[in-house]
């Protein structure tokens, strides 16, 4: 039942041109060898998208986005919707561009995040909860801005996509690629950029159990929905999101599988990651070393993408004691 | 009252065949750009050492120093004395170039650092606080095993100084560069690649108050001797040595002052690498950042040397709560 026919994939090509575009605007981050994971079998690698300025892979797609859109559209400015890293992605790309950017976050945003887009330039429109697209297409109406999408759009999947371009120059023999999975945009262009450069590498998404709709989508074979109040039980706060159709089809074509790992697991990893590689992982980035943890990922060089590190203070400490 | 005449100093040309030397050894930190730090007149980049493998830049110094041994002579094995990060950067070297490793620690260093040598495969002597140097000097007599000293060599000097080759490849406009002391190997070999890529850079030395013998040494022109005790009440553990004549006379050569910070300002320091940069720092690599925040330091761009990221869990914990 794969959906691929009914949209255009993004390519490789797209993924070698979005690296052109943002290069000059992100970290080209290492890969970091974690001799201290200890299993010969597994050897481990870092991909830390954590050191991007914005503490989270995000600036890639907003920055390749915002791009490509062209001087004479891009001064119109940009909407985007989103309390998290996406937000802060956006609201930095703007900032760098010159262009005006208003971005929209529920009413309940902690006030760290408010202040951190609002620091990059923004603007910010609070709203009701569940009311985010409306109003950024209210305002996208008004202000003639274009939206730019967390992850349903080809230009921000071929951005995230950089990632795996870097991993395969880096690790050109690297067997197995983890990676965090929630609308899908970091992993479809993950393993897009994989699955062209080291064909023979798996490709494997991982998920919080309780936020596990995309390892349930890809066993059935179509989306499924899981209610946002199921969703919102895990710690990781940006694994919270669902695919939409276009990166389904892009997860159905290029991930090997899915695992999915529990709470207490993702903690134990944030306080690993802190403690043996000296990062600063949110709960959402730090999913991938637990599924490593558990043991069930194959043999072979091992590459973890570290998504993001915007963590509350209080949860970090919590977490470390 | 300089004392450059006697000794031959470290070149530019010493720390280009170091970095040719080194390159397939270490990660390739990147500059990372921290908005957060909010001065515009200063704005801050941080060079990120606590992401080498062993958590600190000392892996330089020591791939350099026993590649250039030649294959010959480096069969015959290693020694260090050092309860903190040169050992475990000579022992990682070591297991890497398939050669003997011992490591004289004081009885008193924490299990886990031994430990982490012995995890390396390097056999740990441990010996009575104070007779360090005399069970190394045994050990290369029985052995006959080169002693690769911490800090008191061109070559070790020549490796520290390829972190400055870096900034200066990544940042060529930098203008002020904050580098902590303590023996002084990083700093004089960052400091001689800086002033000769970047001749009218600031090379700023950063001391804990407490352990500020090269702050006095530098203003009255010659070596001063602080008591052990002394240095040791900073909680910057690895920055309580102090620069060999080797080093002393690199440091008076290229270093346009030296900043001290007090304890809390270092704690504060470490913090805010934790919550603002994601980058868990050990006291001692977050001391560059204590001297940029007390806002005493130059205008202009301004690159920040976190040394090492190797902390007690305990002690992370405590700082951030």
């Amino acid at each position: 039942m794969r959906q691929t026919e009914h949209v255009r994939l993004v390519t490789i090509h797209d993924i070698e041109e979005a690296a052109a575009r943002v290069r000059a605007f992100i970290v080209r981050t290492p890969l970091l060898r974690a001799a201290w994971a200890g299993d010969d079998d597994r050897p481990l690698w870092i991909k830390p998208e954590s050191l991007q300025v914005i503490g989270a892979f995000k600036v890639r797609g907003a920055f390749n986005a915002i791009d490509r859109l062209g001087e004479s559209v891009r001064t119109r400015g940009v909407v985007a919707y989103s309390s998290g890293n996406h937000a802060q992605a956006v609201a930095h790309a703007a900032a760098v561009f010159g262009i005006p950017a208003h971005i929209v976050m529920p009413r309940e945003t902690p006030e760290v995040k408010v202040a951190a887009a609002r620091g990059h330039g923004a603007e910010v429109v609070l709203c009701e909860a569940g009311q985010r697209e409306r109003v950024a297409a209210e305002l996208v109406e008004e202000t003639g801005g274009l939206l730019i999408p967390p992850f349903d759009h080809p230009d921000i999947i071929a951005g995230q996509g950089t990632v795996g371009l870097e991993i395969a120059e880096d690790l050109p023999t690297v067997e197995n690629v983890l990676v965090p999975v929630s609308g899908g945009g970091l992993a479809s262009g993950i393993g897009t950029a994989i699955k062209a450069l080291c064909p023979n590498a798996r490709v494997i998404g991982v998920e919080p159990e309780l936020a596990s709709d995309t390892a349930q989508g890809l066993r059935v074979g179509h989306r499924v929905e899981w209610s946002i109040e199921d969703r919102n039980r895990t710690i990781a706060d940006g694994l919270r999101s669902q695919p939409s159709e276009l990166t389904f089809a892009h997860l159905q074509a290029v991930l090997d599988g899915v695992v999915t790992v529990a709470e207490s697991e993702i903690r134990v990893a944030v306080r690993e990651l802190a403690y043996r590689a000296h990062l600063v992982s949110e709960p959402s980035g730090a999913v991938a070393l637990a599924a490593y943890r558990q043991g069930s990922t194959p043999a072979g060089r091992t590459v973890m993408v570290l998504s993001g590190g915007n963590i509350e203070p209080a949860l970090l400490q919590e977490i470390l004691a």
